[in-house]
Parts: structure tokens; C-alpha cells; sequence
């Protein structure tokens, strides 16, 4: 609130966090903050898929849906976030499995790691439809010009990996790519780090997620990130129509701020749409009114937010 | 051979290579070293089975097997490696895929991570197997009194992680461990650089082989690992009836000197012996007569070499 004063919060979830949360503004602050008082949440142990539609992040897609908020961040179970984002604001045709992007800042530039979370076992298709996703985020979200694609994998040469990486190699050699992209080939764990050979990594799910916490750990046993480095404290989730930012589960409020910064700074560059046109999504997606985010009741910051951003870059 | 006095060296390979170390030691040292000229090299790209009789690897494997060294260190191929180390030396039984084993000092003691590259598509069942090869590799090669041995996946809850893992983590609950180990569940990519959650992380290969290197990018980006920290530079071959050691294909003198040593280390402590028979091994394996490492003539490092330890910790 106090790093973006064209920012707006919606709050969805349990009053009495939101008290608390408002509490803590000046009066000029509150008059940005709007409160939606929901109870139920889905746990970090439930099955996301059971996510009740009157769930805080189901309330905050439909509010996505509905133009009451142009973006949503949440920091609940990421399962319930992808599912509550994909049935409230729908994925995009040709997009069978939203991706989490991960944005982070290398020795050689950014670098855009997905998926972190979103599909824990795709086959080769989804990954070359998430090179897409990917090339097409970088050039957007970041301005990086002419994206390197690499596919993560034990080493570089070809027919390095297992099943999946030996069966997707050539599936992404031969994906047409937007924005002047080209695939690399495989990339290994180092260049995640460094940028070097790709800007933009494709791997699935599981070992993206798994991948994006350990390097985390790594800084934080070295003291903290490189300047100007580290980890990014939130992902962009990309094939559902609207803006969905994923916090993970223990963030704090510096990690949530870090969140809901990046939703703006999404909605402003118009990403999600750009993304989607550049993907021949019929139609686009039409532009979101408004910006919600959403945090879960079980990590300890139990609200969930709408910014009624109107300012364009 | 100037930080460890009693080492003897085989060097395996081709005979110029050779040369060229022996022309840097002193007279002294080079008492210490045998060269066995071989020059059928198998590449980082070929496919791994179809490892020569004759290769360099192979070769290494031979000189342990027949007592001509106690020890064997590649940092060629990794699949190479685990190929003519099953071959030559034999698989324990019980233990389909070998696992390759990393040491990372971490914030709370040693975690010792399984699979780095060994086994890429495990199954729930070796999974379970190599939980308990690294609770007694955590016991026996770094003294970690009762050691607790986590399985990877994307979050802590019980059910969070892919199929693979929702199937295991049952799997390796059931298994007994030895050296009063203890599994504690689901751990997180934070727990592989921090150890508060667990000595011991089981992963499949294609999974740790890529957490490793992405760490070891990291602190590389972070200006170096923390004091006393760092990635690995070597991993131990579990599961074969020997003591092998695989450096990584970009190891500089350094890195196979610190393979080196850590095969020392793991034939000082009868490592592979105890580690078998903790196992349940029939009759252990017989104690190894001699210490024979190899690197690929594609990294650079055109070395294959035999170490003559007799002396005991």
C-alpha cells in the first residue's frame, strides 16, 4: 500500500484479519481497501479439486471473473489456486495444463523457469505448449529479445534424460515458437543460476518446484541472495484467462507484497492478454477490470485482495 | 598426491595423458603411480551399455574387481560409469539400480541426497531401497547418530507430490531402516540446503541430479558456498560391490583431487563393506585390495588411476 499508491485491495477472507491488516494503514490507506468477509478456506492438506465456490480463492477468481479486481495473489495451497483460477476465469483454448512461471534474476539476465507447480507430470505436448507459454513471457513480462528455450534435463547432449526429456527434446525442436524464440536443446541445473545458455527453462512441475525451494535454501545458508539475484518470492500463473499470482505457503508479508507487485506489474504490461494473442488464443481475453489477490487462511495471512488498478505503463 | 601421502594412483588411460600428470610430481610421488594405457574412451553422448570391454571405465572397473586397486574414480560419463561398475564389480542383491550419493554440508550437519544421476525413473520400491542405503551411508561414511530420512516432493502434507512420490511415501513408512534411522515423510527443496528436516533425502536421479547442479549455480552466483558449505564435487556409486566415485564431467583438477579423497575416505571406513552388510548383504563384500580411480578422456582429464590405501582409519 505504501510502495504503490495507485494500488487498490480487495481482502477476501476472515474479517478479523482484515481488521487487523487495516488497522495497521493511515486513513488514506484504508480508503483502498475493500473488505469481502469469507470463512471457508481450502487447507494446504486438502484435496484442491474439492475447493467449495465459496472458498476465499474461489471468491477471489470470481471477482477476477467479474471485474471487481483485475488481478488475484494468493498464498493458499497452490493446487487450490490453479484449480479456483482455471474454473473461475477458464484456461485458454490449447492449454491443457495452466503453467507457474518463476521468474529469476541470473548472472546473464532473467531467467524464466516453468513450470514450478502448476502440472506435476506433463507429457512432452504440454511441455512443448509451455516453451510456448515461457518464450512468450519472457519477450512480454520481461522484454527479453529473442528468448534462448532450453529443456531442462542430466546433461546436454542429446538423448540425455529420462523418458519424458528424451520423448520431448525433439517435440520442442519442431514447436514454432513467438517471439523470435529458438530452442537450444537441454540445459542442466547450473544455468538456472547463471542464464548463460537459455533464458527461459522448461521442465515439469514437480522438479521445477522442487528446484525453485532448493536454490531459496541455497541462498539463504549463503547468507542471502547475490545482489541484484535470488529467488522470486511469487509465480505468475499463465494459461487461464486473467492475472493469477502464486505465493508460495510460507510467505511472509514482504514475500506477499513482492506478489502483489508483480500482479500490477503484469496487469500494466497487459501480460496475460499479450501472452495469450501471441499464443492465437481466439479472441484474446478480454481485459480485466480489476485485480484481486488472494493469500490462504492456513499460512498465516489470512486475506485475500483485490486492486481496482487502473494505471497503465 | 601431496595432501594424502600413503595414496598410490593407476592412472587409466591414454598414456600421453598420463605423461603429462606424472611430468608435474616429484620423484617421490611418482613412485606412486602406475599408468595402464588404454585408449577406447566412451563419450559423454554414446549410449552407456554399449561401453567397450576395452574402455577406459571398464578397464578401472577390472583393476577393482582383481585387487589391482581398492577404489575407482570417473569423472567421465556418469551412465558409463554406473554401467561398468555393475558390470565389473557386480550388483548387491536386493538393489536393482545403484544409487549415486551426494554429501552436502548443510546448516545443521551433512544431508546426504539420493539419487544424483544413478537410477533416472525409479519405481516406489527402489526409491524405499535407496532410503535405506542412504541412512547407512549417512551412518557409517558421516557418523550421523540415528539419521532422519526424508522423501522429496513439493510440499510436507502427506498426499502433496506426483504419483511416484504419493506412491512411495507409504512405501518407504513400511520399510525397516537401519542404524536407528527414522523416516519423518515429505521434505522440501528449502531442506536439502538447510538439513533441519532430515540427514537424508531420497530422490530420483533426473530430480537430484538437477537440484545438485542447480545449488551448485547458485552459490556460484551467491560469490562462492558459505564457509564450510558448498556443493559436493563428487558422489558415491552405492549398490555395486566396490568403492566408486563419480566426479561430474566439468571437474577441474580440484574436483577429482576432492573425488579422490573422498574415495580414500570411503575405502578407510570399509564403507562399502559395512554399508552391505548393514544391508543385509550374504556374506558382505569381500574387502576390496586395491583403489582405482577414472575420469573420461572427454572432460579433459584423461586420467584412469589405482590407488594402492592399505592403511586404515
Amino acid at each position: 500500500m505504501r510502495a504503490d499508491p495507485d494500488l487498490h485491495l480487495l481482502l477476501v477472507g476472515p474479517a478479523e484479519v482484515a481488521d487487523e491488516l487495516i488497522g495497521a494503514l493511515d486513513p488514506a490507506q484504508r480508503a483502498r481497501v475493500t473488505v469481502r468477509p469469507v470463512r471457508a478456506a481450502v487447507g494446504m492438506a486438502e484435496n484442491p479439486v474439492a475447493a467449495r465456490a465459496d472458498s476465499t480463492v474461489r471468491t477471489a477468481a470470481t471477482a477476477v471473473r467479474d471485474g471487481l479486481a483485475d488481478a488475484m495473489v494468493s498464498a493458499g495451497s497452490t493446487g487450490a489456486t490453479v484449480t479456483a483460477a482455471a474454473l473461475g476465469l477458464g484456461r485458454w483454448p490449447h492449454v491443457r495444463r495452466p503453467a507457474l512461471v518463476a521468474t529469476l534474476p541470473a548472472v546473464a539476465g532473467p531467467v524464466v523457469l516453468l513450470d514450478v507447480g502448476g502440472s506435476l507430470e506433463p507429457g512432452p505436448a504440454t511441455l512443448a505448449r509451455h516453451a510456448v507459454l515461457g518464450a512468450a513471457y519472457a519477450a512480454v513480462a520481461h522484454g527479453v529479445v529473442e528468448p534462448r528455450v532450453g529443456l531442462l534435463s542430466v546433461g546436454t547432449e542429446a538423448g540425455k534424460g529420462d523418458r519424458l526429456r528424451r520423448s520431448a527434446d525433439p517435440t520442442l525442436a519442431a514447436a514454432p515458437l513467438p517471439c523470435a524464440a529458438r530452442y537450444v536443446g537441454l540445459v542442466e541445473g547450473y544455468d538456472i543460476a547463471s542464464g548463460l545458455r537459455a533464458d527461459v527453462v522448461v521442465t515439469d512441475g514437480f522438479t521445477g518446484n522442487v528446484l525453485l525451494k532448493a536454490i531459496e535454501g541455497a541462498y539463504a545458508m549463503a547468507g542471502g541472495p547475490p545482489p541484484g539475484g535470488g529467488a522470486p518470492r511469487a509465480a505468475a500463473l499463465l494459461g487461464v484467462a486473467g492475472t493469477v499470482v502464486v505465493c508460495h505457503g510460507a510467505a511472509r508479508g514482504e514475500d506477499v507484497a513482492s506478489g502483489i507487485a508483480l500482479a500490477a506489474h503484469l496487469w500494466r504490461r497487459r501480460a496475460t492478454d499479450t501472452v495469450s494473442v501471441l499464443l492465437g488464443v481466439p479472441g484474446g481475453v478480454g481485459p480485466a477490470a480489476g485485480m484481486a489477490l488472494e493469500s490462504s487462511a492456513q499460512s498465516g495471512d489470512h486475506t485475500e485482495r483485490t486492486t481496482d488498478t487502473e494505471v497503465s505503463l
